[in-house]
């Protein structure tokens, strides 16, 4: 090592929370050895914990142990503060506070950037500083760094994926063991995939936050998140499994946002179809064999076409690594002494222009409807007349099982608008022969 | 716009070649709308073709046209010089006159790269300028950015992938329809998929040059491209497809680097094992599914656990988007007006270490091989000595088919040293009994 080399200064960093991300990230900072080289130069300076006394399972030096988050926020030799304490308040006000007294951040907070994103980037452009948020989408998969950088050239057209590690965990058990939605449930909780109130994960709503972050970097706009059609797995129920699978697919929770035309126009406005709801998966797609807590995204784009990211979507480990690697891209900047205090435009990414969300009913999407009818002749016609008269062409209609509750009829449409399929249940609930319409989802 | 904006300098960019990457990198930068806003800052000023008066695809102005590449090298105007010409010289010479009078580089050039790359860092960093080189391996997949930034908080314990389309083809191809390599090569070839001259990339060398690349940023350390052991698959015989197949696995051609030990020793050149060859894939397996001219890179490493990049790895546009991502990660340091000509150490990638290949011999993997042998009784019990001798333990032995021509046997073997199967296999083809050793591949 040189001696301007040792001479270095070392990057300072506070830490708000000692949980599991916390604990990850302080032991990759302890030990550097074989990772980057800039690793070591990253000091842990100060960490924010509920409990100074609590025993944990790594060694840190009580010294920098605080109850006082602001304590760490207020540090001036402090210049990046990581948040993963989670939830919107006060993590909000911490990161405003740190950026306003100009420190860069790095938060793994899905459910805060997703809803006070605008807000926090315009903060950061305004005090010239970055807050990097990798570990927030994808546990330790590269995808944010990916969009605003590697694939930049492109103009995107979707963004798709599993990005819910505890569902695609129900999902993928149900389906191999025929088990039903509360019977795995309760095994994923026993085994800590699933939290104990799973309301977020399994009603959709941590998908939601994960992909109104993904679409605001993909298509350069900000997300409305609360207007975003969400639907879970929780009314799951695991007959619409076997019949999928039959049927040649699998059932994923998928989030999906798509620029309408083709993202080039000179509209002032780019309009997006975005939602979240369990999703029949050809056995041909690549998204088909994501199983487990594996989370997986695809982008498509012009001229890229389709590219996809796999791995790990949560954990401490793969958490942590997305965390650190937001810390480096910070540090890497700040070697360079930029005196002017401007920001490199990739790693800042604000926002270019504005999006918005079209209806929901506007959505396109192939459909999945199972129904149990009269076991009578003339009920499958009848349906097939009242799709037809809302313009919903049918790819394939098939008579399941015809028992003492009556008959299934499993429908798979074509490409329609999704207020033409609300339309036609509506009409096929009046139905006599019709008894209920079991289920419908999206199929890709 | 701002005023401020309008009035920002363009960043000014040379070309070398206006082939098919040229070509589409032109094409990106011509039509800005719906990309990252950034790529408008960026003006195409000069670009070196082989002949000016050429007809093509795409409107540029004569003006821009010149037949030597000197003149775009030597242009005071020009920030970032783009070589997409390939082939060692003249690259290698342009590109390092290119950083010597301070211009930062952008090249897709694998075989230039895997080669002298070490010269070419050293002399970039040496004059405080970049050279980034994301289209040379995997296309427009992201995966030298992520190895350089996003998974640098990590312990890279193995890189593993399909990198080469042309061969992937042809597997998926030969799998698919039972077809033989020469009958598929020939397709391909008339498909654009393959050269007229296809050596590069069937006999593995295209694979190898991309997996020194990989290593070289995963490990930190320059790789010995020469002592890459590389076997391709134009010895492949289809019979080999149908018997993996059988016992529940592919054959692709793998590029795996795989540190030995945990990569965090204190030794001062971490040890690598590196091997390009034809190899069973388990079903189960995410490489399985990687078909056609596609690629995937999969990542192991810690705290991280497995993470896989999967997209086209070749073509135009893919690899145009790579090139302009390049750029633009260029473009978007510089607009921090950094006075000090300090490089940002995560973008300039410069080796931290040494590393050094293992003897081919010392190489630990599964191992598929397929012989022939006389039809008589004792023949699966001598095979079997052998390989006990050697200490090479076996995971399953097939007697496949006895005809007129013999039996033929299938052994897939437990992991074991490569230098143990090639002494078995010596003394293998010594019995009278064995007709031949007609295959002999790795296996995961």
């Amino acid at each position: 090592m040189t001696e301007s080399e040792i001479m270095k200064k070392k990057i300072k960093v506070g830490l708000l929370g000692l949980g599991t991300v916390g604990t990850g990230v302080a032991e990759i900072l302890q030990t550097a050895k074989g990772r980057n080289p800039l690793v070591s130069d990253i000091e842990l300076v100060r960490i924010a914990v509920q409990d100074t006394s609590k025993k944990r399972c790594i060694s840190i030096p009580e010294s920098l142990l605080t109850q006082s988050a602001l304590e760490v926020v207020d540090d001036d030799s402090i210049q990046i503060i990581v948040e993963v304490i989670g939830g919107i308040e006060p993590a909000r006000e911490l990161i405003l506070r740190a950026i306003s007294s100009g420190k860069s951040v790095v938060t793994a907070n899905k459910a805060l950037i997703a809803r006070h994103g605008e807000e926090i980037a315009k903060a950061a452009n305004d005090a010239g500083v970055y807050v990097l948020i990798e570990a927030a989408v994808g546990g330790g998969i590269p995808i944010i760094e990916p969009l605003k950088q590697s694939l930049g050239a492109n103009r995107i057209t979707q963004v798709s994926g599993i990005i819910n590690g505890t569902t695609n965990y129900i999902l993928s058990r149900m389906s191999k063991d025929g088990s039903d939605y509360q019977e795995v449930l309760k095994d994923a909780q026993e085994l800590g995939y699933a939290e104990a109130d799973p309301a977020a994960d399994v009603e959709g709503q941590d998908a939601a936050d994960k992909i109104a972050i993904l679409s605001g970097l993909a298509f350069g706009g900000a997300i409305n998140r609360e207007r975003i059609p969400t639907k879970g797995i929780n009314k799951l129920q695991s007959q619409d499994i076997t019949y999928a699978n039959k049927l040649g697919y699998g059932i994923k929770l998928l989030a999906i946002a798509t620029a309408i035309g083709d993202n080039k126009e000179t509209a002032s406005s780019l309009p997006l179809a975005l939602c979240v709801e369990p999703t029949l998966v050809p056995k041909e797609h690549p998204l088909y064999g994501v199983n487990g807590v594996n989370n997986a995204i695809l982008i498509d784009g012009d001229p890229i076409g389709e590219v996809m990211f796999y791995g790990p979507g949560a954990g401490a480990g793969p958490t942590a690594s997305a965390v650190v690697a937001d810390i480096l891209n910070i540090a890497g900047v700040q070697v360079l002494n930029n005196s002017l205090n401007s920001l490199d435009p990739l790693l800042s990414a604000a926002y270019w222009r504005d999006c918005h969300l079209v209806e929901e009913r506007e959505i396109l999407q192939k459909n999945y409807v199972r129904l149990i009818t009269e076991d009578s002749p003339g009920v499958i016609g009848k349906i097939g007349s009242i799709f037809g008269d809302n313009d919903v062409s049918i790819q394939s209609i098939v008579q399941f099982d015809a028992n003492d509750i009556g008959a299934e009829i499993v429908v798979i449409t074509h490409q329609v608008k999704k207020g033409a399929i609300s339309n036609s249940l509506l009409s096929i609930r009046e139905l006599t022969e019709v008894k209920s319409v079991e289920a419908h989802m999206g199929c890709l």
